[in-house]
């Protein structure tokens, strides 16, 4: 179920295609990266909310399925659902070719840790909450 | 089971921490490659015998789990295991740190793909099978 | 003398920044490509135009001077001017932060190569010359 | 004239290279990164000690010349020397593939900086010059 849905565009740059003229699989993780950090922003509670906060949201785990290929210039639409919030982070991604062709489907899932103990917190800060009406 | 077992190291460059002072996760992306070529490379069958066999292997999934974080300068430990040959390749990984530790955990499935019709291939080339004696 | 002139707004992401907190500085490298390609975009002679005309244009030169820090989630403006086409396509980039401070001067060197023959040409190819008034 | 002079050798990766088959020229960065690492490794004296020491040596320029290029699996020999330590730090780069032709040309100047007071300071640590015996 979506707690919230954003949607980010990039467009890929030279620099990301490999010798095959595609997108190297590992630049992906960039583009979720950009989606999420994005997303976080239209929610109000990004990386600097969450160090106010005394936490921080390392990726415990990261699930990624290539569909189809990517190239230079193409302008990407990724979609981005905050899944679960607790007791961990769970985030699905989908990117769109300009055909609007599913070209990737990936699953983040984010462990919610506070900066001084270092230790692993299963609820999330009350205002992330707030601002998602959970 | 394994078909095929090998280890690999690597040194942490500085470039590949992140503001928290460890490895981004999208780095070990990187980190798996250079396992999996130098894993292929001491089979005897790289990327360029690929080619030759008129196939690819362009990665399908690639799942990711992160046990602890690495630093700069760290020596990591990598083994690398051939899980099955067909109907697709699958490879895991491990990444140990210098204590000997399980930092992290991954595994990718590649599918083998005739370059000029770009149609999948259910059979490895059979030099790849024999090298592996499969 | 500026030949053409070009902006171009990136936001910094989270993975170029190193462990000081700033953008590791070889990741300019790559801000620099991003407004090359949008200021070719903006002539209307891209890389692909370039392959078209039978010519391509690897970097042979780049001088980089980093004036002052940029971090995460930064908005910067990247000013791209066209200096010379022949007999090679230099190019220069200053990039300012969101304050209009300066932090970033660049210079690349590109020398326009035939695909087929691999051999330097001088001159540039008719239809970027005409699209730029040279 | 060269106060150290050290050698260092990488083998390129996959995701190094672009769609021409050859190493991306921000690319270079890193490996400039990597030899500077090792030489200051072999010195004695890393980015720990600096740290230790109250300094850091953040870019302040880099100069970048390509010559020939290079591509997926090749081995690289580095050669770093440093040129000056005061009143900033000056290292020059060389690059020169398998067949030891020289492929790649850097000049990269640093300087010293205070971590707490941000200010550059204009002699080295003391460690650091007795181990060049400077």
């Amino acid at each position: 179920m979506a707690i919230f849905k954003a949607e980010t565009t990039i467009k890929v740059p030279f620099y990301d295609n490999d010798p095959m003229g595609v997108v190297w699989h590992g630049n992906y993780v960039k583009y979720l990266e950009i989606a999420r950090c994005d997303t976080l922003a239209k929610i109000g509670y990004d990386y600097m909310d969450m160090k106010n906060d005394g936490v921080m949201y390392p990726i415990a785990k990261l699930d990624m399925k290539y569909i189809k290929p990517s190239t230079f210039a193409q302008n990407l639409r990724m979609v981005t659902v905050i899944e679960e919030l607790e007791p961990s982070l769970i985030i699905k991604y989908e990117i769109f070719d300009e055909k609007g062709e599913k070209i990737f489907k990936g699953k983040s899932m984010q462990i919610c840790v506070n900066i001084e103990t270092k230790q692993s917190v299963y609820v999330a800060p009350q205002r992330f909450k707030e601002l998602l009406n959970v």
